[in-house]
């Protein structure tokens, strides 16, 4: 007999705390790919499945592999809980495909589609941008820094550059749109960007100093 | 001789990256305030070494006093650099009436009603909303939680429910805009609560999950 996997099976994988990937992001994820998957026709147990398991065993500092163990994690599981070889395999190419950035494949299926745009869904709009505050700010950043032109040019940061928040959207967020693969998604993406992009842009006109302060800070003495 | 307060000065005062009153809050607030102190015709020597001065010896635990610990020490300051007594009685009355909560007392002067409001102007907008993340973050709260019906009605929480960023918007950032005294701020107040506005209303849709799923968090297995 095939055993689905639960909410509260998943739950005790994740923290309950973490503002940028713990359980809220895979409930939030979760949600809107049930949602997604049924505008696009998509099997739901596979999607369920694939995002409760999609951020599994994420580790600080080996976020680069965090999709192969995650999908390793997930054989288990499904083995476990009587899953037929092949949708185990369909099930880990959607965990393996959610990744934006370097990903190890590109999203095939109709299941992998949804849940990749389920949880970029959730990388952008007002949570992205909250969400992205929320790792620099972890990670010891700060919320806003003038990006350098080299920067904007190349998205590398100069010697010394900060990488903020704001680098973030400029360099990642503010592309996802253009990635989402369903019709579905792609709607909700839209209006999320618009948002962002007003919010953003917002921040760095309320947080910018004069350039003489950025620059050395020594100059103006009031 | 009278000496003015400079920045550089004042940037020994402040932590470099406390994202929520560090140095970076103190620039903002004083090039806003001397706009704003231009526009309103307001004593900007004053306004400068006020809005310097306004938060500092800020410890954690001990918001509540701050601004009293902050009119002491301009004190101090003041008369080593030669400033008359009336003029560090002003400058201590801008400090003592910055203070959004239970102020100790209300700003009178235009010099102290435009520190406020350039103090206040730093509390909304994108830059208010993301501040009021990091606070939240800092103090171990979550971006958003739902708030009760309770809250909503007084502006308490109820037994374990986190009180988020999202809460504090509820409860003082949406109001402040109608506390601003300027003119001048008043029209800035009035763009950022928009911004502001939008950007929480969005976050709230986006982070909320099924009432099951917020409530126990149990019955829902999928």
């Amino acid at each position: 007999m095939t055993i689905p996997v639960s909410i509260e099976q998943a739950r005790a994988w994740y923290s309950p705390d973490d503002p940028v990937h713990g359980f809220d992001h895979v409930l939030r994820v979760y949600y809107m790919a049930e949602d997604l998957a049924r505008k696009e026709d998509a099997d739901i147990e596979m999607v369920r499945a694939a995002v409760l398991l999609h951020d599994v065993q994420v580790e600080a500092g080996e976020r680069q592999a965090h999709h192969e163990a995650a999908a390793a994690f997930a054989a288990r599981v499904l083995q476990a809980q009587g899953w037929p070889q092949e949708r185990i395999a369909a099930v880990q190419h959607c965990i393996r495909a959610h990744r934006f950035r370097q990903p190890s494949e590109s999203p095939q299926t109709i299941e992998a589609k949804v849940v990749f745009d389920a949880d970029k869904l959730d990388a952008i709009g007002a949570v992205g941008a909250a969400r992205a505050i929320a790792y620099s700010l972890a990670a010891g950043g700060p919320i806003f820094a003038p990006p350098s032109e080299r920067f904007m040019q190349t998205g590398e940061t100069e010697a010394g550059e900060p990488y903020s928040a704001y680098h973030e959207y400029l360099f990642k967020l503010r592309k996802i749109q253009d990635r989402i693969f369903t019709p579905s998604a792609a709607a909700i993406a839209a209006e999320r960007s618009r948002l962002m992009a007003a919010f953003f842009d917002n921040l760095a006109r309320e947080m910018s100093l004069p350039a003489a302060e950025t620059q050395t800070g020594a100059e103006n003495a009031g």
